[in-house]
């Protein structure tokens, strides 16, 4: 039986539009740094790429500086030397591993919907950095960014944005918003994984991390991985045309359909963030005493994939510091399991999932009874 | 026609066993931290290029760090705060760029055939680290780095060997050497662009650059570059069988026929490094009077890709910092021009390339006349 891929916030299928971009970006020689033609014709793919990631992104006035991922963009902010730096407790590791490694680290509250008043982002102060994500990758529950980057640049703070789940799901227009730096990662959207960006406003300061031959404006050196950054590129404008063309709508409907067969198979079946303001694809739900790791396992032996926990790290199942951010007690988010859709997900696959999932947790039940 | 391309030290042609297996590897949705079989199946092509690494490079007892390329693999190393550094003067820029930002940075000096003493290792003490590359990039020149990791290492420092240049084309063996950081760089020995490896002897603590989600052993977070790392370990694999089976060896005749021919159109062409140990595909001579860049660019136009100073960095042609550490005086140094061949260079490649260049040279001289 064909497989059923649902953790899209893990990782999204490569895009055919990225493949084929990868594809003539493989056979072209040339380092790009190089003036020659080889070199010259390697340099116009990145710059392409660069293009299409800010046309994508409304990203005019931006610098575009390509990375190894979102990881690296955020460690490229978070090394620079901020006098404090904010942050929400249910943001990526990528940005939580930095709490031991700054003087002055400091944790904004959530409500009970799970989001940040948009005025904390004020408290950092000048200076300071105030790192918010835009989506949840556990939970989709999506926080104000644009109103904490204003309150944070009225405060004379910079801010961080995780665009990581959000870009290609929801639209953006970053020139229309309160400067910032926003990172994005390529595998997600439908590009290819180990690539990424940080888009940084143009005439912004930044060290860089990674110091060299001077590649990327001196912002981050190393011959440029131009297969992967072609196939971004490539990604990020098919995305963008995809979510114009409402291919979310219909996610946010079969993530619908999925929630609410879930719910029918029995009461006790915790939703997080069904009732905030969230993703379009993201299902997350808890049934306490059916630990999330066990429920992960068996779907993926009869043919489902979907994760516990955060999943794009490193492989340990522990229980999720998000859940328990949003106030779920330690039994709850550890029998939390995440359902993540894309546009190639399909009624039938939702349907599959919900069936076999319902047939698990009757079977555990009898197995209790 | 046909260009010919002799720019192989800036990047070398992507081998097919690296293209197929990154198609392999981009059909293969899953992120290698997931725990699911698309997950699983996504890690598993990343053991298999670790474990192609460790056996073309002779590593065993190392671990393989994956990472964006040797300038990260550098700045990995380079950023673990020693308390002393010593580099020579012929590093690439992604070592010479920590100059700065290093408190106690320390220049290892080089005899006239442009190699250090191994014994100028030890200088730099207890606790500190010494850069020394195996091979020049514009030059070819070989350092006697295994020696120096020796010293080094009796002096209780620790060795970071640039191996760039030198993996594929000459034979390693690092189990058989003192415990050293190697550095390597895929799209050098026919992998692609934007994917190199730090190998780390096992054991050797080495705080992480970008933290995070854990990957890499911890030792550099973010989702892997699938994609990227099978090319790379698939052409780690070719590269040292064809190493193994005398492909270079049919280069370095070919890199001879190139400098005789060079050599016959006069007399005043300067060989860099002719007389050293040197790499097998690396030709370096300066025409006093002509400078560099105007040679590049006019065999640019005649069909041939070679190149003018580091040719690995930001596309500013410059006037080599390696030339003039090597005794070169400015005039010399802006007039050098680096040919640097590989496998697939053909005679006719080289000896068109030797007649364009002659006929250049010619037309020069008579406009000057």
């Amino acid at each position: 039986m064909t497989r059923v891929y649902l953790d899209w916030n893990a990782t999204a299928p490569l895009r055919p539009e990225a493949r084929a971009a990868m594809l003539a970006a493989l056979d072209q020689v040339g380092n790009p740094s190089s003036v020659h033609a080889e070199g010259r014709a390697a340099k116009a793919i990145v710059e392409r790429a660069r293009a299409q990631v800010i046309a994508a992104t409304g990203a005019q006035g931006y610098d575009v500086v390509f990375t190894s991922g979102a990881t690296e963009a955020a460690a490229l902010v978070l090394a620079a030397g901020w006098q404090a730096v904010a942050a929400t407790p249910v943001e990526h590791d990528c940005i939580a591993a930095w709490a031991g490694r700054v003087a002055d680290w400091r944790e904004l509250s959530l409500d009970s919907g799970g989001a940040i008043a948009p005025e904390a982002a004020e408290t950092a102060g000048a200076g300071a950095l105030v790192a918010v994500q835009a989506a949840n990758s556990e939970t989709g529950i999506l926080q104000p960014f644009e109103a904490a980057a204003a309150a944070a640049a009225a405060a004379g703070a910079r801010v961080l944005v995780d665009l990581v789940q959000y870009f290609g799901r929801l639209p953006v227009a970053l020139s229309w918003l309160p400067p910032a730096f926003y990172m994005l990662s390529a595998h997600k959207f439908g590009g290819p994984k180990g690539v990424g960006a940080l888009l940084v406003p143009q005439g912004w300061d930044l060290p860089p991390l990674v110091p060299g031959g001077g590649q990327e404006m001196g912002r981050r050196s190393g011959t440029e991985n131009v297969a992967g950054i072609a196939g971004m590129g490539a990604a990020a404008e098919a995305a963008a045309a995809d979510l114009a063309a409402g291919a979310w709508d219909r996610v946010a409907e079969l993530r619908n359909i999925l929630e609410n067969a879930i719910e029918a198979a029995g009461k006790e079946t915790i939703f997080v963030g069904r009732a905030a303001a969230r993703l379009p694809n993201t299902a997350c739900f808890a049934t306490p005493g059916w630990k999330g790791e066990t429920q992960v396992m068996a779907l993926d032996l009869a043919g489902f994939a979907v994760s516990a926990g955060s999943a794009c790290s490193s492989g340990k199942v522990r229980e999720s510091r998000v859940l328990r951010a949003l106030g779920q007690d330690a039994a709850a988010a550890a029998a939390a399991i995440r359902v993540s859709l894309g546009p190639a997900t399909t009624e039938e696959d939702v349907l599959r999932f919900a069936e076999a999932w319902t047939e698990k947790r009757k079977r555990r039940a009898s197995r209790a009874a």
